[in-house]
This record gives C-alpha cells, sequence and structure tokens, in this order.
C-alpha cells in the first residue's frame, strides 16, 4: 500500500498536443501485461534529458546519449519493462540500438531520432526479437489519450501507476504539462530517476531547453531516496512540443514563472509518488536541512537520515527512538561539526539542543508524530544559509519480502 | 543464531596476569542481568585505544580522551551496557566523570586513570545513581577468571557473548591474548567497534604501544559493517599488562611478529564475530576488492557492496540476483571507472566481464554458492595493485524485527 498516493484516473491526465502513446504486450519476462511502451512525438518537438551517474549504466542510456549527442530531433521514444538491458556488454548495445531502430522504422525516421529505455532485472540478456515483433502493435495504438497505459506499462514493482497532469491558463492562452514515472527500489536518482518522462505543449526557447530535465531533476528526482541503490537506467526526459499557444523565452516572465512552476510540480510529484511507493513503504518522509554551510553538507546530513536502515525502521515501528538520528548526523561526513550548535526537530518536537535532548521534550509528543503517516524531520546546523529538503520512506519487513524475491 | 559463531567457553579463555575482571547487576535498563563490568589493572600496564569518529560521540568516549591525554597510568576500567550515555549534552558528561571518578575511588586510584564506556540507547540519561550503587559490588567480584562474565555484561542486542583468547609459547616464554567485544547492530566501525577490549601479558616497547590500537583496528575493526551506522560509542582498547616474559621492542623480531600475529588474529576474530551474530544475520560475506589504484577506492567498492540493501536482501533469499552486485559497484564513486576492464566473482564462480555476464556463467553454479553460510564476493578492478577486504553480513527480516522493536 502506497503512503496517500492517489490512484491516477485517466479522465484527470491532459493529453499534450504533439505527443501519441502506444502500449503492446511483449511479453518480455511475464505474459499478459503492458510491458512495452511508445512514445510518437510531433515534428517541432524538443527533448531534454539525464540519465544515471552509474558507471554500470544501462545499454539504453548509452545509445540515448550517442542518439541526443547526434543533434537530430527526436521524435520517438520506446520503452520496455521487465530487464533492464544493463550489465549485458556488446550484445546488450547492439540490442538497444536494434529496439530503437525498428521503432525508428515504423515512425519513418532515422534510428537516431528514436531514444531505447529499459527496466527490470540486470544482467540478463534483453529478449529483442520479443520487443520488435510487438513493436508495430505498440505503434498502430498510438493515441493522445494512452498516458495512463504508459504509466502501467514501465511498472514493474511499483503497486500503483504514477502520472500527474496540470492544464493552467495564462495570458497567452492555455497549457498542459503530463508526467509519468516509476520506481521503487534501488532508488536513489544521481542526476534522474528509474524512468520519469514529463510532456508539455509550451513552446520553449530552444536555449530554455538545454538543462532544463537536471535543473528538474534537482528540485524533484535527485531529491528522493528508498534504498540508497542508484540504479543503472535512471532516466528523465522532458518533452516540448510547443503546440499551445504559450511560448516562453524568459523564465522570469510571468508566463515563463508559470510553465516553470507546473514543470516544477509535476517533476516533484512524480518523483514524491515513487517514495511513496517505495518498496514496503508505510511512511513518507521529508527531511529538512537548515543552516549549513553549502548545499553539499546539507545533502551529506539529509542522506545520512534518509539511508540509515537504523532510523527508516525506527520509523516503521512508530518508535521515537531518535538517538539514532543524532547518531547518523553524526557520522555524516562533516568532519568540524560542532554538535551542540544543532537542533532537531520531529515535526514540531524540539528533540535535540546543546548536544542532547531537549529540556522540553516528552516521549508521548515525539510519539504522536511517528504515529502519522507523513512525517517531517528537521535539523538545523547552526553554522550557515544553506538548506536542502530530501524525501524518502521508512524499512520495512515488506521491503525485504520484495527484494528476497525479487525474480521470483 | 549467529552465523557459524561458536559460544565462547569460560576454560579456553585464558587469564591474562595483571587484568582482574569483576561484573555486576546495575539494573540499568533490565532488572537481573550483568551490565555492570570493571576492569582492574595491575601498575605498570599499558593501555591504547581508539574511539568513534561519529561528531555526536557519546559522553564517555569524550571523556577517555580528556583522560588518555592527561597521561597518567590507565588503571582501570568501567563499562556499562544498556544505555549510551550519548546525545546527552552537559550532564551526560558529568555522569560519566562521576562513573569513572566512583570506580577509581574504590581501586584507590586517581580519577583520570580510569576510563569510562557505555553502551545502549542514545538521547537517555544515564542512571547514575544506579551504577554507583553496583560499582562496590563489581569491584569487590574482580577476579582474573571472569572474562566469559565480562563478554556477557557487555551484551546488547548480540545473541551470544564474543571472546577469544590465544596462548602461545615464545623462545622468551609463554604470552597471552585474551579480548571481548559486542556488536551488533549500529555497526559499522570508524576507527573501532562498538567496543572492543584486548589484553595481552607481553611486555611491550612503549614506542610500540601508540597507536597499536588504531592499527589492530585497521585490519579487523574497521574493516566489518552490519548496517553501515557508524555508533556514537565505538571504543577498542589494547591493555598491555608486561608481566609476561615475552618482550617485543621490534614487530620484526621473532617473538614480535608472534605477539603481532596473535594480537591481529583475536582482534580479527573480535570484529568477525561482531558480523557472525549481526542483527538478523544469517550470511557471513567476505568481500575483496583487487587491483585497486588505492586502497580508498577498493574501499569504496566493498562498502558500496555491504551496504547496498538490494545486494544484501539477495544474499539473505540466497537469490543470485547479480546485476545489483555490477549496480553497487558502478555507483560507489570512482567517476572514471572503466567496466569493461572489471571481474566479477562469486565463490569460485566467474561472473561478469567486459561489461556484462561471463560466458561460462550458468545460474546454477552461482545458486549452489548463494546456498552456503559463508560466502565470498571478489571484484578485480583491473586499474591498479592496492586491495582491500570487508566482512558484512545479509539483510533479513530479523534485522527490521530486532530494529524495530529494539527498546520494548
Amino acid at each position: 500500500m502506497p503512503v496517500n498516493l492517489p490512484e491516477p484516473v485517466a479522465d484527470h491526465l491532459y493529453p499534450v498536443s504533439g505527443v501519441r502513446i502506444g502500449v503492446a504486450k511483449a511479453g518480455i519476462k511475464k505474459a499478459d501485461r503492458r510491458d512495452l511502451v511508445v512514445f510518437a512525438l510531433d515534428a517541432g518537438t524538443q527533448v531534454d534529458a539525464v540519465f544515471t551517474q552509474n558507471r554500470f549504466c544501462a545499454a539504453p542510456v548509452q545509445v540515448c546519449r550517442t542518439h541526443l549527442s547526434e543533434g537530430r530531433a527526436i521524435r520517438g521514444l520506446v520503452i520496455n519493462t521487465g530487464n533492464a538491458n544493463a550489465g549485458t556488454g556488446a550484445p546488450g548495445l547492439q540490442h538497444a540500438q536494434r529496439m530503437a531502430q525498428a521503432c525508428a522504422e515504423l515512425f519513418g525516421v532515422h534510428g537516431s531520432q528514436v531514444l531505447p529505455f529499459s527496466t527490470g532485472v540486470i544482467l540478463e540478456p534483453l529478449p529483442i526479437e520479443r520487443i520488435e515483433a510487438a513493436l508495430p502493435q505498440a505503434v498502430n495504438a498510438c493515441h493522445e489519450t494512452n498516458w495512463l497505459e504508459a504509466a502501467q506499462g514501465i511498472m514493474t514493482t511499483d503497486t500503483q501507476p504514477k502520472a500527474f497532469s496540470e492544464r493552467v491558463q495564462t495570458a497567452l492562452g492555455t497549457f498542459t504539462v503530463t508526467g509519468i514515472s516509476k520506481g521503487a527500489g534501488m532508488i536513489r536518482p544521481n542526476m534522474a530517476t528509474m524512468l520519469g518522462y514529463i510532456a508539455t505543449d509550451a513552446q520553449i526557447a530552444p536555449a530554455l531547453m538545454n538543462g532544463l530535465a537536471a535543473a528538474l531533476a534537482n528540485l524533484s528526482f535527485n531529491r528522493v531516496t528508498v534504498d540508497g541503490d542508484t540504479s543503472t537506467n535512471d532516466s528523465f526526459v522532458v518533452i516540448a512540443t510547443g503546440q499551445s499557444t504559450v511560448m516562453v523565452d524568459d523564465w522570469g516572465s510571468e508566463v515563463g514563472q508559470a510553465v516553470w512552476q507546473s514543470l516544477t510540480s509535476v517533476a516533484r510529484q512524480l518523483a514524491q509518488a515513487l517514495v511513496r511507493d517505495g518498496e514496503g513503504a508505510t511512511k513518507f518522509i521529508t527531511v529538512t536541512v537548515h543552516q549549513g554551510r553549502t548545499s553539499e553538507e546539507c545533502l551529506k546530513v539529509a542522506y545520512a537520515l534518509a539511508h540509515s536502515p537504523l532510523v527508516k525502521t525506527a520509523f516503521f515501528a512508530s518508535d521515537p527512538n531518535l538517538g539514532r538520528l543524532l547518531a547518523a548526523i553524526g557520522y555524516s561526513g562533516i568532519d568540524d561539526l560542532d554538535v551542540h550548535a544543532i537542533n532537531v526537530y520531529l515535526g514540531d518536537v524540539h528533540v535535540a539542543t546543546q548536544g542532547g535532548r531537549h529540556p522540553d521534550y516528552r516521549e508521548a509528543l515525539a510519539q504522536a508524530v511517528m504515529d502519522q503517516s507523513e512525517i517531517s524531520v528537521r535539523v538545523d546546523l547552526g553554522r550557515g544559509e544553506a538548506s536542502e529538503t530530501v524525501w524518502t520512506c521508512d524499512f520495512s519487513h515488506e521491503y525485504v519480502t520484495i527484494n528476497a524475491e525479487y525474480r521470483t
């Protein structure tokens, strides 16, 4: 059961003019499930993307980087679940290229105009023939209204599809932002999430597109973690079809701000959805670190808290064993940290000050916070002006069950 | 159930001449359990120690550092379990000082000649009155043969006491090394373990004592991890009473090598015992990384593997889902890692080469290794001459249970 994650409804996912989506059942890992998704993008569409920093990055990630660097307009995406095509060496690279090429031929475009993506088990050969066989069916099914099917078609251990959508009225007209993502384990995105796709019909100036995916990721996907394991396949793609009358050539303008706000909002909801549906999650935890000297040291502290198995199991148990927060802050890697300057809060409860427990702390107050499903932890480092926020979940029996049985 | 960890037998723990140990029941957290241990050290004993690098280090760790820096001969140790006296601010510091002072008065020595240690829950006030009340009983019980009782008296979530002992014959006579340690969670020692004590009666030249604990820790306690959580209380103490006829003024001499070998052996067994009895452990895993450019990068890869929840749950399930090994190597933090130069082995099975699965790999071979309780993972990075070994355990339902219920 995900934590406070509403099931998306097809009617609430606005189509993005210029983006058509088709889904098929290729039988990649299991029979009779949606596991192949294609995006057809109209001419004139701009695409920006960021990918995993894992050195064992998957074959499709390598092909995406090559295709993007070749500079031709991207006209299609092809995505399979059930197999990550990672740790597959030279044959894996050929499979990823074949996957893009087969899709490109059906779309009538050049091979490098299609980006391939894979997610699933690592170190096993991609069943490329099954993908090639099912591709025509996916391409023929392409339609603007298939966002929910796409969200379903990229799931692995996710318990529900993840999709968010906004339609905004501005002085220049209406624009739409719709996106999908998948989790739910091996989630500590480093530049991007496992898989995330956001499309808008706003006309975004080419100069603003370059680096847009990375900028959005740093406000969303790069601030969530489930288990600290950075995937081999993380990919996040931003698509702008330019078919709305809304034109942006400056993020600072009123309309620019509206589009930026909407892109950020959808990206953040998609990223948080990964955590809400994190493997075995029962709590959604927001960790905010203030008063650091740099963003980097705030993130060190936030991730130490968000990754500590002891902190995460205490949240699972709703046990205010808050000494574990102090221990994690203490080993987070800030060498000259003065623990007497630190203040720690659980929700509104002031837990620690002056290197010890706050005099007004009462366990019953902390227990009341721990019993919630949405919990915030705030650490004031007392040494600077920087701050950062990271979202994570607890660590439950269910996580162990899911990951002990993943391949069965 | 610990993994292949023999229950220590009192008869096999050799007394160390010059070290007497007393144990009492102070009722610190639970009634009627051994929770207070004192060591009485004869005049002429040398002591060296290393402590946690956690910035939220416990009050007793701070007092130990102060007492050691004052330079008086250390004549006693006092250790409680059930409360870590960490995250306790100024009052905690006073409690740690009182604990040492009360013990020193009973021993008839100066307060700074006693080192205090605590382990247990963080952020709760130490019940110092109960400790002071029980101290005379512990001091009166002091005897050379109480090593097993001491090992029992420092346990927290440990399922069994940890003690190892060696008596060695040399050309200069006989010497003894006996040690105890405790785990079993919040274990990623950084300079030392949660609590470890090794005593020898060998006469070790003062110049060789300085830094001995750190050197031994780097071969033992600093190479194990259970959950990656570095404790606030890690302390490792080496005691040399000098009451044997065996004299060492050069580790390179024949006798020096024998003593070094014995100290290392006991330290390593104690450190590995923490992992074998790691919370919820069902497998003992040795991770060796070869052909790195530096020890540091070998340790990055080894700890990435040893801390990955996905790797650890796969070992728990005996599931050769070995793509997770590649993912962890890939995100371990070596920016210019060439994955095509890497070879990965599970036991004797060659898993990965050339960025993908080895052509001779068969899942049945890997499954046979995964079914063992002692498993080795070897990574050859193919970029240098350095190598490192880290010991860890798997990640089970029992770990979640233990840490969700720790305070109940």
